[in-house]
């Protein structure tokens, strides 16, 4: 079995997390977004990364929605006595994470690399892989000039008005694995925000071409649900874009990418409007708060999916 | 008023605070032993400095000895499970002066500006040095073979018999400050480890010099006291350099460095022996468990250095 999936933070991760939970070991490969990647205080941050991380390690924080459960914050406390900068959190055990991974990159190893010794210690049994080794750079245009992603997202709590989104360094980056003999199953865009997790992906052109002339079904699970992005910026970049807050835009976003989306139960209305873009289209539970949903969600879209290759 | 002192790590770092405590901001200058600096997980790490930084700020932990109060032990835990070496244990709020320092350091700062921003920050009112900007690094030559010194001492226990002790650079270390113009009223070489903390900073070339030709009296405080070094090795080490384990021997050891030598009151029998040497010397109660015990040795010391001047 080779079930693909691609994937940005906290939405995705809640899926990656349930697909993870219901596929046996190596079934899975998640394809991360890295356009949020950056470095501070000296440390490598890949944010996505770390959430998929966590979150198929079964060690991600439920509440928080990012970082590892039972963290403590020590470290920031100290950071802001001596003056570091404090915009960005990062808790102490998470500290380990990035001083690990720091240390790793310094000895030679690859983002992929890195990421699959992690993985292992965290006794990961999927396969997690970044977009790509090289650094590709999310960037946003904004009615506030044009910010990198931590910028906007985390200090700038995503106020800024978005005009256009650049991931720079995309048209040169390649992917983590050759993707020639690469023949997943199945590939699932997992529920995260559209322009900011997936798009990243799909700007590399190597991904792009593999998805054009995939032989495999492609189904994504919408992020938004009732109106609304569950997480994140998702809702807002829509409407900023000029576009309704709903799966269907979803839908039409990704357009010939997908051969079928599935969408929240609240959402079952669009579905005519869907299907009528030539698109598979089912309606279930979306909402993942727990491991049984994400586990439930999982088999629903891997059964969804399978009816996608007849 | 201009009182220096020579320290290392954990004795020194009492009797330092002590001395911040009685005497009035800026009066004092703290030059530190870095010999036992290294590099850890991508970090670099001044054990003296530190003990010394965290006694003078008050945020030293007075049980374990090292590091801050108040500590969390998170990043550790996670650092074990992701297999990052775990034998140097570093705090979580440690941690924040390490990442803080690499920062300074990678931005230009030496270790003596990065040094005094961190002491800044910490409210430190007194003037705290390392040895040297440049790397002098302490390496002992033992029946284990010739061992780095965190390798003999945290991670050996200071097991290992030891026949020599190196200071790897120390020929061509500069002392931090123009010491032409430097004209303290006062040398205190505080309760270290003669061979491992304060040695390595007399065997800078120019430190050595500027003692030699001083202008002020040069009062130690012993770390022995009734046959015992209250913490380290320092007892160990005279053993198997064929030394009595007193304050004799200390004084010995330090040589015409000394003016005079303060000893505990446990050791007031050594008096005539060490006065014999042609040094002075008084005993009182050295050992430091509280503040008050620290600024009333501190008071002792400084008094009797003023006698050392007529």
């Amino acid at each position: 079995m080779n079930i693909a999936a691609l994937s940005g933070g906290v939405g995705g991760a809640k899926l990656a997390r349930g697909l993870a939970l219901v596929l046996p070991d190596g079934a899975l490969t998640v394809v991360c977004n890295t356009g949020d990647d950056f470095e501070h205080l000296g440390l490598p941050i890949s944010p996505d990364l770390d959430s998929v991380l966590y979150a198929m390690a079964g060690v991600s924080d439920e509440q928080r929605g990012w970082g590892r459960s039972n963290e403590t914050w020590s470290f920031m406390e100290a950071a802001r006595q001596l003056g570091l900068p404090d915009w960005f959190n990062l808790g102490d055990k998470d500290l380990a994470l990035h001083i690990a991974r720091r240390q790793l990159l310094a000895s030679g190893s690859n983002l992929t690399d890195v990421t699959a010794q992690l993985a292992s210690h965290l006794r990961v049994r999927q396969r997690l892989l970044p977009m790509s080794n090289a650094a590709v750079r999310t960037r946003l245009d904004t009615d506030a000039g044009l910010l990198d992603f931590q910028d906007y997202f985390v200090r700038r709590r995503a106020e800024p008005r978005v005009k256009a989104v650049h991931f720079e360094g995309a048209s040169t980056a390649a992917p983590p694995l050759s993707l020639g003999e690469w023949q997943p199953q199945l590939l699932i865009i997992c529920p995260s925000n559209p322009f900011l997790s997936i798009d990243p992906i799909l700007s590399i052109p190597s991904w792009r071409d593999w998805l054009r002339h995939r032989r495999c079904p492609c189904v994504a699970v919408s992020p938004i649900v009732g109106g609304r992005a569950l997480k994140g910026c998702a809702g807002k970049m829509l409407r900023e874009f000029g576009l309704d807050c709903n799966a269907l835009s979803i839908a039409r976003h990704y357009g010939d990418v997908l051969d079928g989306i599935v969408i929240d139960e609240l959402d079952r209305a669009l579905l005519p409007d869907i299907r009528a873009l030539n698109l598979r289209a089912m309606a279930t539970q979306t909402i993942m708060n727990s491991d049984a949903d994400r586990a439930s969600l999982a088999r629903a879209v891997l059964t969804f999916g399978e009816t996608l290759r007849t």
